[in-house]
């Protein structure tokens, strides 16, 4: 099997123009199949609130109402999606921008109401992701970019998690070609010393998860995300790698890049 | 070669929601290759007013200045173009909603100032759109949906008129298909008594054509449109059909549909 990247991106790279520039860049010298998976960053927030509506939270969660919906869709799937897109043009990269309405790439289920309703929000499972179709874009010599929104096949859009999308793509693409997930993060991957950019761990396998978990080198936040990667890793990923965005052209020259996380 | 369908839907269509519900329904049912184009509507005027940004006018042109551009990638890019995708997949079209900066399809160049500055509106000339990009895309048994946005390949997104992109689309593609161009329209079609809907004519060539206007049937804002529409079909067009939106499943029953302009 062919090797592909699913390569996440969050707010610190896209609320950076920056950032965002060299990213692309270094993005685009990636050679081979690739996807590129963004999140929505500030943007989303200022613009609603620039039309007066304001982000709901109950419990701390954020609520996609109707109206929210509505900003999102415009935000991540416009303005952001398509900048995306035509930077990536400028550098070579033959880009489309996508969400998982487009080409039934991504079909997801409203989440139940229980005791929140989180609104136009969809939850992934092991059906959601239509490798086939993606995987015919893919060799027509198209690098898909997609945003966070997915559709319910009956018509609705609706908010998915980014991390949990690269995650289903990446997944669900491992019948194709042998993917590696890839999540850009503020840190250089893993620490030993939150404190010290050079504890960085480089490789981490299941065994070696229990260990740093055990001396509470690994906790609270970083756990979920942890455990989501060990799982995609044991649903045919080859390797998770948690890394800074700005050292992603490491993957062109095949050095080590931030933390692998592997079987 | 196989025959291809480039068909353009206006305000009249995308501002009224059963209207296009409808439309989009009919649209599924046609078979073979297809490709739908949209407008804008009243909606973008709408959320950039409740965004404090207000339509500039020169000389009656509309500008489109940086806030515009912002506004018009978010509302055409995102809300139009996602919510028409998630609904064509609804009835069973494999849609991707694009621009002309996705996949490269449609390069345009920034007008050129000379006594008004129209801002970020690109123009399109004989090289603008990538057939065979579009082409991989139609084989891969996608179908494309483009809203009225195209880029510059420098990394600028750039408005273009969705009638001039559906044009354009129709005569590149026709190296690779036998392309029919449809215009939906609120009226049946070219009429020879304006206020009489079964006055439809229901065909026109162009010695019909300057008979038609020597008797001043068609006159005034008709010109242009007929005047670009000939202009396709003298660059390899096959026909180009002039109609109304809710008759477009006669194009599915082969039946006579709307004014025809032919060679």
């Amino acid at each position: 099997m062919k090797p592909l990247y699913v390569i996440k991106i969050g707010g610190n790279v896209i609320d950076n123009s920056e950032n965002l520039y060299y990213f692309l860049k270094d993005f685009t010298a990636i050679e081979g199949y690739k996807i590129l998976v963004h999140g929505g960053g500030k943007i989303a927030t200022q613009i609603g609130e620039s039309m007066g509506i304001e982000s709901k939270l109950v419990d701390g969660r954020r609520i996609t109402d109707i109206e929210t919906l509505r900003v999102v869709t415009m935000v991540y799937a416009g303005l952001i999606n398509k900048n995306i897109v035509a930077q990536l043009q400028r550098f070579g990269s033959n880009a489309i921008g996508l969400t998982g309405a487009d080409g039934d790439f991504i079909r997801a289920k409203k989440r139940p109401v229980k005791t929140i309703d989180y609104g136009f929000v969809g939850d992934l499972d092991e059906g959601s992701v239509n490798a086939g179709n993606i995987s015919r874009l893919v060799e027509a010599d198209f690098i898909p970019a997609f945003c966070a929104l997915t559709h319910d096949g009956d018509g609705q859009m609706l908010n998915t998690n980014a991390d949990t999308i690269a995650s289903a793509l990446a997944v669900a693409l491992s019948q194709y070609y042998e993917t590696t997930l890839v999540y850009c993060f503020e840190k250089k991957g893993v620490l030993q010393d939150i404190n010290d950019d050079d504890s960085l761990i480089h490789d981490i396998n299941p065994k070696r998860y229990d260990e740093l978990k055990k001396h509470e080198i690994i906790h609270s936040g970083m756990l979920p995300k942890m455990d989501n990667a060990f799982a995609a890793i044991a649903n045919g990923v080859r390797a998770v790698i948690i890394g800074k965005s700005d050292e992603i052209n490491k993957l062109k020259q095949q050095q080590p890049f931030g933390t692998r996380l592997t079987q």
